[in-house]
């Protein structure tokens, strides 16, 4: 491959994960409607995407199905009422769903096995002190069948040996893919290196692919979604619009703009956006605005700027910048 | 300097220049009341920025003032009704206009001196086929005493051969920086990368500095900015809320927050953000939304989703992706 123009080129292993359902859910307790999820599902049916993530298979004891939606839980029977006989292997198209760790999902009683499933993988999301159970989670449904990811949350936070700690136990297991998420969406182009770098030479010695999952805090989801690929990573997430938990994701949009393989089109992309995501911020707030940039620039969790915005995202941000602070 | 954490750092000569009311005059023909641009001013003085662009130093008659506001002429008399008798040796802050190329300014009849002026900086702006004329514009301008910039625009649709030529010119000019001007937000990582080592090969070897100024259509004004601070730039267009042309400019509150020099304060941007740029959002639309993704991605003058965005920002898209790649 020639070195002088690179960004005109693609790598036909990379492969693009639409998470707009699953981590959008985290701004409307997964209520999104059945329509709402044919058409994401559609979009990434037309548009060439690898994976669509369709929600959470968590606990209805932890999210009681009178608060949250069925992309919560992510039973057979709400996936399929969707997107009826799914199959990949037809469709090119692979289905996944998240469970987490800390007693947030029921997994030791999950039993389906892939072939019975719509789903083809199940992403496990921890954080580095969970990385044990996640690791019998990875093990239990990669014994059912499934393609395995494990989605080590908020890396900003750990320090450099537990993350050698978490790389050493994750290569052990059957895991599939490991995944570096910026939950705060703090970490700035040297430190994505340095994280991305670390998980490739530990991964790619045993045959599993490193993906990375961006927020959009510091207005560098798609910025470091590039810098993740130009470094190797094979798993791009991204949503629609950049749906997703407070300042957002990378934006599928801008991604598929960036991406040569013309395996991707980006028009049902945009049809999506326009008749589907777009008409959601009558109903929440989410994407880059100031009190996420604090949180971001703090490395702090967005909660705090997720109350805020939730109120009035043009609100007062020097009252809340000033309790940020003080509480630093 | 320790390799260990470099963002921890920072370096003494980066300077931050803010071109909110220049930039931003593009949204609405410079028509700033002098509240505004005296509160962008005292934000400016306050946050500890280097300089402040205060408005276009273009013609009357290009630019008439029944359609146009002061800041797109900035006489003296607008200026000082603003900013007093100010001096940047006693405030730090230094004040800058930039006069464009083409016509649109009446350079050769600016005769007011540095020390006449509350003016310290002239910044040229042009088109890389106007490079000559600006050369003779830098030159009138520092015989006036004047530290003179050169902005040579779009240089995302420039050729390789034709920005070898526009740097050899601009080296043998007295500017004092010259500055890699992103109009269409189109220019990835590897791309800033590129540009950016070429210009400071020229200009290093010249004793001139070298800026970047970036929009943010794919999302990657900041990003791009941290990367040719990284690089080496150290001067860095911004803008309070990232107000600017079409999807804006790198946002001073990003910027600030990951700057480590401890003269730069955010709570003033947050400040004059909250109270007076906030509120603009009432008369005019800027800042990313899918249109200027597609004519970033493009590398397409942002005018036709400016167009589009005014009429309204949330609008049939698709619609507006056919027309473009029928044009294509």
């Amino acid at each position: 491959m020639s070195e002088k123009a690179p960004w005109l080129t693609f790598r036909p292993e990379l492969k693009v994960l639409d998470c707009t359902i699953r981590d959008g859910g985290l701004m409307n307790n997964s209520r999104f409607s059945d329509e709402e999820v044919r058409a994401v599902y559609r979009a990434c049916l037309e548009a060439g995407i690898d994976y669509m993530e369709i929600g959470y298979l968590n606990s209805t004891k932890v999210y009681p199905p009178t608060e949250y939606g069925p992309w919560r839980h992510c039973r057979e029977e709400d996936m399929r009422r969707v997107v009826g006989e799914h199959k990949s292997s037809e469709t090119g198209l692979r289905l996944c769903a998240m469970a987490d760790a800390g007693g947030k999902s029921d997994w030791q009683k999950y039993s389906l096995r892939r072939e019975e499933s719509v789903l083809d993988a199940i992403r496990v999301a921890c954080y580095a002190r969970q990385i044990s159970e996640a690791a019998e989670m990875i093990s239990h449904f990669h014994s059912l069948g499934y393609e395995t990811w494990l989605n080590v949350m908020a890396i900003s936070t750990v320090k450099e040996d537990e993350m050698d700690q978490v790389l050493e136990i994750a290569a052990q297991t059957p895991v599939d893919v490991v995944v570096v998420v910026d939950s705060y969406g703090a970490l700035y182009r040297e430190q994505i290196d340095h994280i991305v770098k670390k998980y490739l030479n530990v991964m790619r010695e045993v045959g599993k692919e490193v993906g990375i999952h961006a927020h959009n805090n510091l207005q560098l989801a798609f910025a470091n979604s590039i810098e993740a690929i130009i470094l190797g990573c094979n798993r791009i997430d991204a949503t629609f619009l950049g749906l997703g938990r407070g300042a957002g994701n990378c934006p599928m949009e801008i991604l598929l703009s960036f991406l040569r393989n013309p395996k991707f089109k980006l028009r049902p992309v945009l049809e999506v956006i326009r008749d589907t995501i777009q008409p959601m911020r009558k109903r929440f707030h989410w994407g880059p605005s100031v009190p996420y940039v604090l949180t971001g620039a703090l490395n702090l969790h967005p909660r705090d700027a997720m109350e805020f915005c939730e109120k009035d995202p043009f609100g007062d941000i020097v009252g809340f910048y000033d309790e940020l602070v003080e509480e630093d």
